[in-house]
């Protein structure tokens, strides 16, 4: 088998493991936490996939978001893939700053050196974890969704902006909605891609839009007391760039929440249900 | 104010607070965390006080079990102190072990040396902080409960069995019911009370129920699958103390789980209910 689970645990009458595998795109071993429910006994269920924010491995919103109860109602796999490559050979920020380079891969596929070799994590996620995915685990892949936070956010809405075929459903909680206009995506796209600022619109979802990108709907929960909604997340940029495309969008502002996984707990039942729906039948 | 606050974050339209204060009867900083609910803004809310295993801080419960959306619903407040004192001065393993010394106070007032100076954890958790929370916080501390995990869960039934006018109920989740007869209890107890073994049944569970202690009833759920359940936790000698005792005994054997924290999140919403129902008018 080519997944390695590295730990497993009954969790709400389903399971929780991580696994770990070797990386043709990354050139690394590579984790991912998998969440299966109990449904999954009777055949293949539907994919929720989970990016996560800077700093993140993993392990963060499997621990801590309380996913896996309303998820195991529902019938729903959580895959919670790493934030980066990691190991020996693979390259951090100079400074080890928690925004570029380890833990902070921004889904993208980097072109410029020495990042190119194995900051590959949008390949890593188009083409290679799901093929693993459907190839291994009771997953079925006709039926996919994906959210995320932060990072993650803009990872989950680029993702599905670029793939709309793919992804049935997408939400995010306080998205980096535009890289090409906050002092973290400026960082990383230029570090990553190269200073041509015309090569960061793949990776951009206000972007994708602007250029004709559509999905069916998108649910966005951002706290109000988050300390990186003015300089960083902006959703207004969001809301701008679907208002003059037409894309459905519903932005819940909520009030008095920050940007931590306390946040994200509080409203997850809420997306899970979101994207439940979405994918039935 | 005594308590100075190191965190604050909206959960579920609740706060989640990280507190540190100065201790006397640890004679270090001490940190808890605090949930508390929405309803504590029309007045004092119940109390659930949770006591964590070996290594855990504070923060363990707090990140990873969950509660906080059904202590909101129910309006509780949960209380997770931290496991022993830390800081310079305060004496650790000789060998760093993680069950000794550092995240592994038991929950007693040590009398050897070098502990006995700072590891007061029973006085902490039954004077100190107490007093604190009630001068301090919107606690309604004639309603109190009490619940813990592994080492934890050995410190809120015998704090539980100690104090039984103080906590109007009592669970726990794979808890070491016997420091008499484990290894765990064994090192612990001889490191901190030395080697008669008198001195220690204020300190076991079975043994406090064999000399005549009594709740209105407890509730445990224990793991099938628990690493530690034949070699450290042996839930059939408090099934037979209970038994010979006449004391009530909820003792649920859940089957596949393990000792963590998913175990945990999978059964925190029914002891919240057991302890809400409780802790009512």
């Amino acid at each position: 088998m080519a997944l390695e689970r590295l730990s497993q645990a009954k969790c709400f009458g389903g399971t929780q493991a991580t696994y770990q595998h070797s990386s043709a795109e990354t050139g690394t071993a590579m984790r991912f936490a998998v969440f299966t429910p109990p449904q999954a006994e009777a055949g293949p269920v539907p994919v929720l996939w989970f990016l996560s924010g800077l700093t993140c491995t993993e392990e963060n919103f499997t621990v801590k978001a309380g996913a896996q109860r309303v998820a195991a109602e529902l019938g729903l796999m959580l895959i919670a893939p790493d934030t980066s490559p990691r190991g020996d050979g693979v390259p951090d920020d100079a400074q080890k700053a928690y925004d570029f380079g380890l833990g902070a891969g921004f889904y993208v596929d980097a072109t410029e050196a020495p990042w190119a070799q194995h900051y590959r994590m949008r390949s890593y996620l188009e083409t290679e974890l799901p093929a693993l995915v459907a190839a291994e685990l009771p997953a079925d892949m006709t039926r996919q969704a994906i959210s995320g936070h932060s990072m993650g956010g803009h990872g989950a809405l680029t993702l599905a902006l670029r793939n709309p075929a793919r992804f049935r459903s997408v939400s995010a909680f306080a998205p980096i909605v535009s890289p090409l206009n906050c002092p973290w995506g400026e960082k990383a796209l230029t570090g990553y891609l190269g200073p041509d600022r015309a090569a960061w619109g793949a990776y951009d979802a206000c972007a994708l839009i602007e250029d004709g990108a559509r999905l069916p709907d998108i649910l966005i929960d951002q706290g109000t007391a988050d300390s990186f909604l003015t300089t960083q997340l902006k959703p207004e940029l969001l809301e701008a760039a679907c208002a003059t495309a037409g894309q459905p969008l519903t932005l819940r502002r909520q009030e008095g929440y920050d940007h931590s996984f306390f946040f994200i707990a509080s409203f997850i039942a809420d997306h899970l249900a979101w994207h439940g729906a979405r994918l039935r039948g």
